[in-house]
């Protein structure tokens, strides 16, 4: 059988029982999210030993040891991802709300609701939690979800996905609603891609490749999830005391996630005395400097090592404790160096001043704004969704963290009285 | 130059001045769009007789009547053009909107606001009228528009993007947020499509080999707007004097468009009583029956002409007077023929029985939903949204008729004291 072939029958078969999710009421999906919490923890032993298999592969392939911390799963972590299923079943529904109401004057109304988006395809890398927690979103927002994870994962995928399964089976809800897709072929990936008609969405989770190749190739609708090549800019209104915390979180607290902070724009204004103060501050925490001619000048005034940055820094998501730092002119002088540089993830703005704040607003164009606080809040969890199935680099349909919502579409009920078009 | 280049160029001058719109005022917008609205008349001499030019060049070329129809300017079509460019100045502003707030517990503040997109493409054909509509929608959302029209209306499009242009030279809003692609060359569409990066969303409107080509190639975002092949099923408990105007108005009042239907499914329980009077209805309107075996029964105990339906007719979007009818036994029957031959577009219920309607919706599976009425009101200004810039046929992003608001993305503004992540 072809990849394809296999991948649209997964598809056909989660689409009808996608349609056991569309009648279930809020409690049913809420009960079936609880049931496959219950049995993650019942069944941890069995889950153990599958993930074993995949740690022991890994480690004879000589994965490094990130890569298997990523890949290992423990009681502790079996907990967690059980917990977090019956976090999101707590969540508010997000099926079945009224976005937009009217009635019109030849006394049809018009309801706008959300729904399900029907058959939703996850491409994900090593993390077997991804599995479940996906699995549970899309469950949870009344979507069938086809699962392609990786195939160092796939005993552990395997077993994930069966236990699920078997759980939904006491439910009224198809245990087809979850399909792992064979990851011991990379066609599958491509075929859930060109499964056009048949998966309503694919959303890619995963290295920049990845996301290149679902952008090249897909034919299927995609939400990319991308790189973050954030800025911080203390204007020359900023609350110093503030800019250098939110600075330093930016770029220290977790420097190998899409949120942190890439670069450091200083308003000329303030280089002269916060710029030493920063760049020291940088460098005392570990943190290697790329600097443009003006905040060169500056390290080597206070005898901060440092080297003059290229465009191609400028580009550049470190994901390590690296940093860019810029000396600019104006809020308009640092929206258009974002502009140049950034990638519409998170861009920080440290003032007091309103009309700087909501110039730099208006210019920023991008999935978040901080406006003095951490370009690390860009977070589902952070901001309070409950669960997040990715960060949206783009701007259709979501943007920035996604959660419940962010996995549903719409539809318009148009209720009239036997009303006929003139 | 290629058209990569040269559409990459065009899409460079018009992020550059889509600023100015980012930062312009909703009265700014709106006053810009009234000054479109007066050049377009006061120059509609001149628009007019480019025009001519592009009707000259169509009957030498032998394009058909309905074509030329499409193509043709008049005096009062210049009037309706900026009637309506007037009528969207008047729309509520889409920008700046508040859509979800709250405040966390650590005392950030969040807030999503709609925003532009920033860079629009719209590829299009013969009607010049759609430059305008299309380019007065982008500006009052705040996105530059890169139009890119057919090249039989290439003078028409010519004078009109230079009209609208020269019209903002004396706003705030630099005329290069208005750019008209040429279409001499057929590669610049697919420069469009792939100027990743550069445009933020295409959206194809025209054949259904356009809307294939633009899933198959493009890398930018796009919003499909489809074919319709849509369905009015009549309930076992359909009020049928309702029934009988509405399937006739949803097939003949105007069957070239998108939202007329293509299919009646009537309720066993009602075929054998209205079944004659709809399919004799149907006829003396001049509709051409296509049956499945029970309605062909009962088209021929009746006497009236009908051949037996192919599972192609229950795909196929006349755009024509023929209908296909079937025999369902239940809610779930017609949902399934609808999931199996529909196009998600438009779905009608004749039905007094609410659950049966609510089960009906449930699986509908579609952008819009008629209860009780014509599937012929899926339409933004029916629907009393002023102006409509195509009606989505996909889930992601908008579904159905696109306004003002579907022209917007979010962003979220995330404003602390100093907050930094632990």
């Amino acid at each position: 059988m072809s990849a394809q072939t296999l991948v649209n029958s997964l598809a056909d078969s989660a689409r009808v029982a996608s349609r056991t999710l569309s009648i279930a009421t809020g409690a049913e999906r809420k009960a079936a999210l609880q049931t496959i919490a219950d049995a993650i923890e019942s069944r941890s032993t069995e889950i153990l030993a599958a993930n074993e298999k995949d740690m022991e592969a890994g480690r004879t392939s000589g994965l490094n040891s990130s890569l298997l911390d990523r890949l290992l799963l423990t009681p502790e972590r079996i907990t967690a991802i059980a917990g977090g299923a019956r976090q999101v079943s707590e969540l508010p529904d997000p099926l079945g709300n009224t976005l937009r109401k009217s009635t019109l004057s030849n006394g049809i109304q018009l309801e706008q609701i959300s729904v399900p988006f029907g058959v939703i395809g996850m491409v994900y890398e090593a993390r077997p939690n991804v599995t479940v927690d996906a699995a549970v979103i899309l469950l949870m927002s009344g979507n069938a979800a086809l699962l392609r994870g990786s195939s160092s994962a796939v005993h552990s995928n395997e077993v994930l996905v069966q236990v699920m399964r078997d759980a939904l089976a006491s439910t009224t809800i198809s245990a087809d609603v979850i399909q792992l897709v064979p990851s011991d072929d990379r066609e599958t990936v491509k075929a859930l891609l060109n499964a056009r008609g048949k998966v309503d969405l694919v959303i890619p989770r995963g290295s920049a490749a990845l996301i290149r190749m679902v952008v090249d190739e897909s034919t299927v609708p995609t939400i990319e999830t991308g790189a973050g090549v954030c800025h911080v800019y203390i204007d020359e209104f900023a609350d110093l005391s503030k800019a250098l915390p939110i600075i330093i979180n930016s770029k220290v607290q977790r420097p190998s996630v899409c949120n942190a902070a890439e670069t450091i724009l200083l308003h000329s204004a303030v280089a002269n005395d916060f710029g030493p103060v920063a760049l020291k501050a940088l460098h005392e925490a570990g943190v290697v400097l790329h600097c443009d001619d003006a905040s060169l000048a500056i390290a080597k005034s206070v005898g901060i090592p440092a080297s003059l940055a290229t465009a191609e820094n400028f580009c550049t998501e470190y994901g390590t404790l690296e940093i860019n730092v810029a000396i600019v002119e104006s809020v308009d002088a640092a929206s258009a160096h974002i502009a140049k540089f950034g990638t519409q993830h998170t861009e920080a703005i440290i003032s007091e001043n309103d009309h700087n704040v909501k110039r730099f607003i208006a210019l920023a164009d991008c999935a978040a704004v901080m406006v003095n606080t951490s370009t690390r809040f860009t977070d589902g969890e952070q901001m309070g969704f409950g669960a997040e199935i990715g960060i949206s680099n783009q701007k259709l349909h979501a943007r920035g963290p996604m959660g419940l919502e962010a996995m549903t579409t719409t539809t318009w009920i148009v209720t009239g009285n036997g009303q006929i078009r003139s």
